[in-house]
């Protein structure tokens, strides 16, 4: 909850020990320090203009129009533009119970696989959370990739690394310019950004240098 | 994990005690019982084509992209349509480490309020896999990439090219380990095809060759 920005924990008739003895993860405790415990589900939900069920099961409660997350959002967003929503999740153990059920305007049900449907408690609030979050403003949706190199600077690194294979004598006696090519295209497939273009140019550069300087010294 | 229809798990040095006395959840216990156990990062995602690491950091990272789960589904959806694909999640305390973090193409953050970014596990690997099957019948999943090279061979080439850095004088002395973390990441950022993996790895290896054959000759 604290994760997503959901700050309003409501909690009905809690076991009382565990309600006593609980704690909150990390960076969550005005979450559950602001927690509100009621006696029943509708005083819970009294002041709500829409109230989800969630529930595990596909086909028990065909009463209730049936919703995934990714349909659900959107009527979950318009009503918080007019009112307060409740999203109900039931124990880990039974889930919403029929009386529970019948505070809800409809349900909501995370895609499983048909042979688990059953899910942790703490995971399906994750789960349902991220989906209401995830559509908002989105600041990473502004993450731009790292400039690309220039052309300039991919023809610098495609002849040191011609040259280097000649050098090498990767490249067979009279096909330097195929090999060139070849790596013409190959430097061009790498989609390099400018920081890791200069990074690779030095790189080669250094191996450039010393396979000639190497190869002077040895023919001396 | 099971819930959502991912059954491969692979853990890389799990603390012995707690490992052996893990309990599945209801549902979940062939996940656990098939479960691999690996001694490094680099060994756990040998097959894999795609490696995505996992951070609650908005800025630590700036040399991989960061995408969103949302941003992410398509391209580990086109991954898959080709070869393996591993998600990796760090320690609840620690995360991924920066060595573990230089096995990824790029990185993964579940978008989080400002002043808790940081993630149970359970429920960010819930998030996660939710916002993969979400997405499962979506049309990109088909569009189709030459296979990527698998990260073994990345991590050939990574070997190779580090060589050849300390061969070449390029690696300053004292420096090799962290020359050869800033390779790895480099490496991982061209998001090379097999075939051209295989193109390089040949290039790399010759090139390599001629260095300490040169260096020998020169000695001599």
């Amino acid at each position: 909850m604290s994760n997503f920005g959901f700050p309003h924990l409501r909690v009905v008739n809690p076991f009382e020990q565990s309600w006593r003895e609980a704690r909150s993860a990390v960076g969550a405790a005005p979450v559950l320090a602001d927690a509100e415990e009621f006696n029943s589900v509708a005083e819970s939900v009294a002041d709500c203009t829409l109230v989800v069920g969630t529930t595990a099961s596909r086909d028990r409660e065909l009463q209730h129009a049936l919703k995934t997350p990714a349909e659900a959002s959107a009527p979950i967003h318009e009503a918080l533009g007019v009112g307060r929503v409740a999203i109900l999740f039931g124990s880990e153990k039974r889930g919403l119970s029929n009386d529970d059920l019948s505070h809800c305007h409809w349900l909501l049900r995370i895609p499983t696989r048909a042979e688990h449907g059953s899910m942790n408690l703490g995971q399906a609030v994750a789960v349902c959370l991220y989906e209401l979050a995830r559509e908002r403003d989105n600041p990473l949706a502004q993450t731009t990739l790292p400039p690309r190199a220039a052309a300039a600077e991919l023809e610098r690194i495609t002849a040191i690394l011609a040259e280097s294979l000649i050098a090498s004598g990767y490249t067979e006696p009279g096909a330097a310019a195929a090999t060139e090519e070849k790596v013409r295209r190959l430097v061009r497939r790498l989609d390099l950004s400018a920081t890791d273009a200069e990074l690779v140019l030095g790189m080669m550069r250094k191996i450039l240098w010393k396979l000639r300087h190497a190869g002077r010294s040895a023919g001396l």
